[in-house]
């Protein structure tokens, strides 16, 4: 993973989030990358994220799938526009619905790998499936609807959904 | 809010969530409390718990939920067999599911409420609902599927989803 992440490429002032922001100090820091038609990103856990101890926290699972959709939807949307993600004009996605489904308790230690795929796209509202697997088993899976904001602005004035 | 939160009761070796583990000293720390026959809890996010500047992050809001309604599930299985919560035998629930839905973009800086009420419980799993609200505004809702832990050593055997 030499080229630089889907993060790397936002705008300074869209690049504060909690999960993935480049410039939140006290955040998680979540890097996304294509890997064909998917993409994946690659987050250690520390000791603290723990759910029962020894395995991983379940909303820090449900966070990484949020960040990684959202990523996935950026990135897939520049991509179809044949342009570099983050190029002006800016497109923003935000959350309208998270679903997580917890298949296997998730051993804290080893990293976690988060993949995404487009599942559907209509108009404004992206789909984008998820799995978050540890040493090669599938520990999550998820789900989230993305949606484009229409207008650049429109966030400021308070129609972002997160 | 005199009494001790329901995590306060929570035997020491299941106190470290990241979300609402007392012992957890990175963690956020959340606690909650019955409201008749609804649950509340109250949670002040960070400044450095943003999405886009102003808004609070999403994988925040779930998290809050997750804890919140498997903290509303115990305390729901302790009051129905007159028990004090963390009463040895501990009652100990897992997330199977986690699903939310973001209805507004929500305001960062104001303290987030998050109600839990029990929708259903079928044997060893229970539904329960929930909402975070800022200022009145209900911006969130989710549902989580809690699944009760059959025999107290068996989450030390791995059959534990988080």
């Amino acid at each position: 993973m030499s080229q630089k992440s889907f993060q790397d490429c936002y705008p300074d002032e869209f690049s504060h989030c909690y999960c993935c922001g480049r410039l939140n100090d006290h955040g998680l820091q979540l890097k996304s990358y294509w890997d064909g038609n998917e993409t994946v990103a690659v987050f250690q856990p520390r000791p603290y994220h723990i759910a029962l101890p020894g395995y991983v926290y379940g909303g820090l699972i449900a966070s990484l799938i949020d960040c990684h959709c959202i990523a996935t939807a950026v990135a897939m949307a520049y991509r179809e526009e044949g342009r570099a993600i983050g190029a002006d004009p800016p497109l923003l996605f935000v959350t309208a619905s998270l679903q997580v489904t917890y298949l296997h308790p998730t051993p804290l230690g080893s990293p976690l790998e988060v993949r995404g795929r487009i599942k559907e796209a209509l108009g404004r509202k992206v789909t984008v499936s998820s799995t978050v697997s540890v040493n090669g088993t599938t520990c999550a899976e998820g789900e989230v609807v993305a949606v484009k904001i229409p207008e650049r602005g429109s966030f400021r004035t308070g129609h972002a959904d997160r």
